[in-house]
């Protein structure tokens, strides 16, 4: 009997591209959930009481939780195309890194799309020291991964397409590819790549959420 | 040329006591680098640059930063006496509730822990909830792990020993056997653990830091 394999996700999360883009890489047949957060599925809640979020994965029956949880299952139950390295220390940078970019990379540039004036000149320096290191993890390398396309790509490849999102929307451009030339370079080539281009959600519906939280808050800061 | 092992962490840290469990479980040979936060070493600052925090683990001249991240580095390494399951969704449930065990339980239950009255009354429902999901998970098993301590016990191991000295400080119980009865039971048996008992800080130090910490919280909240 085929793998019962069901990803619940929203159109637009960027935790749920990583799962989509992992199965993607694998060529791995999947369903799609799709789920509103405003309206959630008794399905999600069942399957994720704890966080009650996407994405979930579900796996013949068994729903597993937490973008980057999910990234580390679907390598090790299929093992072709391998995302982590297979060094333990290699592997433990890559887990590092991804963690760093949610807790410290994400967070410094959403302060920068979510202020305006002073208060975003000061949050500019965090964000541009946080890409400073991703942009020295790049040397000598296409992408994070290296030759090809891993598990550091995909926990950061919210950045190669939110980043000129939001840049776009407050005008303002924080990668600049004089300034940042690997990670520019690595943001177009995650981006354009084949597999991974065709999973990303439509660029104006994203623009216009967007814009519409970046007018909540600067209402709300107001 | 034997390993170069070194553990950079602080007497008290919780986090650092994760790599010493793992590390006296499987029977490796370490040397501690004491560190204090008031005063970092340059080569604390060396090792882990982003967050210049303990613990790292150097290993062969290489650091590990971020206790989860060490936890599987040191499984992957020196695979006898395995800590985490074998099975791929066991391993993403362990990692899941790890997680969940920083993220949830522990912010909930500090908040009992700095917060009197009103405050503290509502504070307590969502610390209980999250206990109790444990609880479940002990069902039918002695450790998170199953027979053995594993990955989710070392990960979880700061409740069996912090969980105690914050209720003596605040006069509350918030794990009582009643309530909680396998939970109990795993404290006691994770705490008194040959292995991980005589890793413990002193207890007498740890009230004495952590009463002058919930002095200063209910200073700062007056």
């Amino acid at each position: 009997m085929a793998d019962e394999l069901k990803l619940f996700r929203t159109w637009s999360s960027r935790y749920g591209l990583r799962a989509v883009h992992a199965l993607k890489i694998k060529g791995i047949d999947y369903e799609t959930v799709f789920e509103d957060l405003k309206n959630k599925s008794a399905a999600l809640l069942e399957y994720n009481p704890i966080h009650k979020k996407v994405p979930v994965l579900l796996h013949n029956g068994k729903p597993i939780c937490e973008s980057l949880v999910i990234l580390e299952y679907i390598d090790e139950v299929w093992k072709h195309s391998p995302l982590l390295p297979q060094d333990p220390y290699e592997k433990s940078m890559a887990r590092f890194r991804a963690k760093f970019g949610d807790e410290k990379v994400m967070p410094s540039i959403w302060s920068v799309f979510v202020s305006q004036g002073k208060e975003q000149e000061e949050a500019i320096p965090q964000a541009v020291a946080n890409l400073k290191f991703l942009e020295e993890q790049l040397k000598g390398k296409k992408h994070f991964g290296g030759e090809t396309i891993g598990y550091l790509d995909i926990a950061l490849g919210w950045m190669a397409n939110l980043i000129s999102l939001l840049e776009e929307i407050i005008d303002l451009k924080l990668v600049d590819a004089e300034k940042f030339p690997l990670l520019s370079a690595w943001m177009n080539n995650f981006s354009d790549d084949p597999v991974i281009k065709e999973c990303w959600p439509p660029r104006d519906k994203m623009i216009e959420k967007f814009k519409a939280m970046h007018a909540q808050y600067l209402k709300q800061a107001a």
